[in-house]
């Protein structure tokens, strides 16, 4: 038996991608869906209060391609707060004229591969990391992942050592990109179907690609690397709602 | 040939999971919405009446993201019994307003691989785990899986003592979690599409992520273990049903 | 190149399964709903005299689980009549208010891995088990298999001595079962997805999972076995269908 | 590098398959129904044309299971008579009342690998194989397959003269149903998801099971074969339409 | 860790698959489809304007079989631009009449396998293939693919020289179709599924099976290649898109 890396966890996360219904949608009268939209920026409010209060974050993206038309990130401190959140769209106006495209259920993670002496959750930058206020960047990408387990490559049949040291140089990829792409990693191990969220944010949509494709021939992509669905999009600034759903 | 694992089997289970479609739910009035949970209550008391018999026992839980906005599992002992709990579900009204999303059918089981002398159904702990009464922790976590039987790695070529021996050590990540996390195997070969199902009960949500990814590194999920689609959920007491149907 | 086995092949199969749109079943009036039960219990009269003249066979179970409400099972003897059935289920009342959720089509087959002298055809035996009257049993179970082909395990490069001596090892564990399951083998290969369909009848359900558990070790099916997916179900007979369908 | 196959290529083909809604469809008055009828049988008029030209031909099939209802297969000259048919098969009055289920994208293709000193082209038997009309059999039976590219088992990467070899005892056992089952290749590489489409014809539906199940002891498909869904149908002669359409 | 190859990215590109529901679009009146074209015809005279100012690009194509109705395929410097041309297509009366088949987002790519001393941005060629102006071929094709990551067929654990020089094999396959398919490769790595797609055009559609097929057997595909669906469609000239619509 192989030892198990340590984890930091932090805040829960939802991801929720929805399409737009927009033969529905154009259906109703301007009123309504004036209304569906004031609901809507009503609860956007409140995940505004709750960020400057610190007890979590979100981000609103439109995305590119017929897999959604738009998706909400949420950040909270508990699942009943990420279900809560969820039902609360669900009832919501605007939601009778969105469709669910996708999801994903997971925790803010820090591997904990490198050692130390300290306690890490006496330190800020870690706790920073943990409780996350989500950037503004003009860019998301989202994508979940496994770490392989099949035949000679199987990530979770190597010693702690091994591991370690390959995630260093994973790493040391990803450091490479800082300034340009920030990134959150969110564990999902028992609550959905890969082991792995990771959220890239950015400024420049093409540093995705380039982040994606140089990791993709680090040995820890290469050989133990099985990936999902990516999903790409524009932010969706509260004041480009409005326009977003004028029709 | 290898030599197959016996099992102690106890009362049969669905996982019955659905959506809600709220868009409809809104649509009716609020004396008809009243009626739809009431008469869903009724059930619900129907059932409660069932555990405090010692004839069954169910819960019921909210999934957090789009896999399904409620969790019913029941546990009888007979396959007509569920049969006829989900059939009476589905000719209910509020199942008017639901979404069939996914299920499980699988029946209680203890894998035997640890040497005996007594009759385990002789056992007041081993009856206690066979016909369980579920408990009202504040989350779940549902999957199912298989185990391997892919080129070298096929358990299901392995001697007995091998897996009797992976098994014990397997059981052993389970044992650290003892008070933590209350953990249910049902067995699916025949009934199902993958060979076993797992819900996991706790009152500390993490432990389910801490749990599953422990044992990811045991051999027997490392190189034996296929997962299917991981779901979690919060409790949904039966005073809560109200509130989260009130649109 | 290895030789194929030959087989007998008797009565063409279909497996249907439905489920009920409750929603819209209880929309219409009593006395339409009724007129739909009758006529689809007219239906199950014509099956029934054509058993009695030994001219196909038929089963009617409710499913557990969300994969389907209820499973036709239909012999005959050709490709043509299973075609009319089906149409003619299509064409009913009753159907307006069914989701179609899987079939299956193949044909009842015996294979001939044991040398014999006599004309297989001539054996009243095997007659009856190429052109089968179905059990009343309590239980079914239905799921499709492959017999794989990859890497090392490759059923169909194994010799015929080879594979003769596994399928003896494997059908001794069902002889076992003798008196406990019936199970019918139907072949699919070129009719269907996979190249088998298996239906297991019993009294007691919790055979099918022993029987198919114990198989899962034996050589045949560890190495050389690919499963779709299984269904489970009560066996629904006509005096149950009136209830089964009130609303 | 290894040497690709030459191949000859005629007409281009498309399978469509299509359910009925029989709800929707039983909704209109029958002269809605007989219009509608009536449209399709001068489309079918029109094919019957072509065909009668030697400029393409076409087949009718009822399939068996829920799959589909019906399936049309078209051979034309171009790619965009293929797109044409279709588009105005989807105008028509009965596709109101049909649902897509599969549809498949290919050209009749001879593979080339016997050695040859003369110009196929001018070969009447090669012509007669690439622009082929359809028989009239009583039975259809269509799949896709690939070649497989998976580890040792990579038909790409081996030499011409072994996979010649090999396809030359495959073909023999194609040769052994001479007669009983007349089978048409079409090549998809480009056009759809697998590299090859097969449609075989017969008046006796047991020879597709015999034919595929035989092959499968060959190498070609032992090793190297990787196939898709299976249909099977009863053919659906004009004469017939209008029973079958008769609700 | 194997070194990166370096990529040159051109513009982005958004393949829009679409599906027309004919039924519905017949019942509106002759006026309102006719706006409806009209509508359309606008947008497309929009992109018209903006391909003549060399700021982008795109191409319509009717595509034959089920997969989808036609695909929009739309070239622009920027994400924000693919995403609002989307967004304003989704909202156009036209949209209301067609269901989302499929998309695939991605950006211009030019693999850099072959050393260079000079700046390929300052390269004419090299800026006319990065920012290309989709040619006005009678068939498209079209489909994603990866590069394969599976025990010894592992691209990404290559050596660059090996990687360099499979490669240039490769590519002298391509050069070999010149004049005779034009083909634009967009990568998607961090933005969709796949890691590539690939884009052919060509007036004579066979060119297609024929390039495709040829590859299959270089090295770099057949051992390397994985394939997602293949689309092949007819062009939908601005004066076609009337009489196509026409019902």
């Amino acid at each position: 038996m192989s030892e198990a890396a340590k984890t930091l966890d932090g805040w829960y996360c939802l991801h929720d991608f929805r399409a737009i219904d927009w033969t529905t949608w154009k259906m109703i009268s301007s009123e309504e869906r004036q209304a569906a939209i004031d609901e809507f920026l009503g609860l956007v409010d409140k995940w505004n209060t709750t960020e400057a209060d610190k007890k979590g974050s979100h981000a609103l993206y439109t995305i590119v391609g017929q897999k959604a038309d738009f998706m909400m990130m949420i950040l909270r401190p508990t699942m009943e707060e990420l279900n809560e959140i969820e039902t609360e769209f669900n009832k919501s106006k605007l939601a009778e004229y969105t469709l669910p495209m996708h999801s994903y259920v997971s925790v803010v993670e820090l591997s904990n591969y490198l050692p130390s002496d300290e306690d890490p959750y006496q330190n800020p930058a870690v706790l920073a990391r943990l409780y996350p206020t989500l950037p503004k960047s003009k860019y998301v990408c989202f994508y979940p992942m496994d770490k392989r387990r099949q035949g000679e490559d199987n990530w979770y049949m190597l010693p702690m050592e091994d591991r370690r040291s390959l995630m260093r140089s994973h790493g040391m990829i990803g450091r490479g990109y800082a300034g340009k792409v920030k990134q959150i990693i969110t564990g999902s191990v028992g609550f959905d179907d890969y082991e792995w969220g990771v959220t890239l944010f950015s400024d420049d949509v093409l540093q995705f690609k380039k982040l994606v494709y140089e990791m993709r021939f680090d040995e820890v992509s290469a050989r133990y690397g099985e990936f999902g669905s990516f999903f790409v999009g524009n932010i969706l600034e509260e004041n480009r709602v409005q326009s977003f759903l004028n029709v």
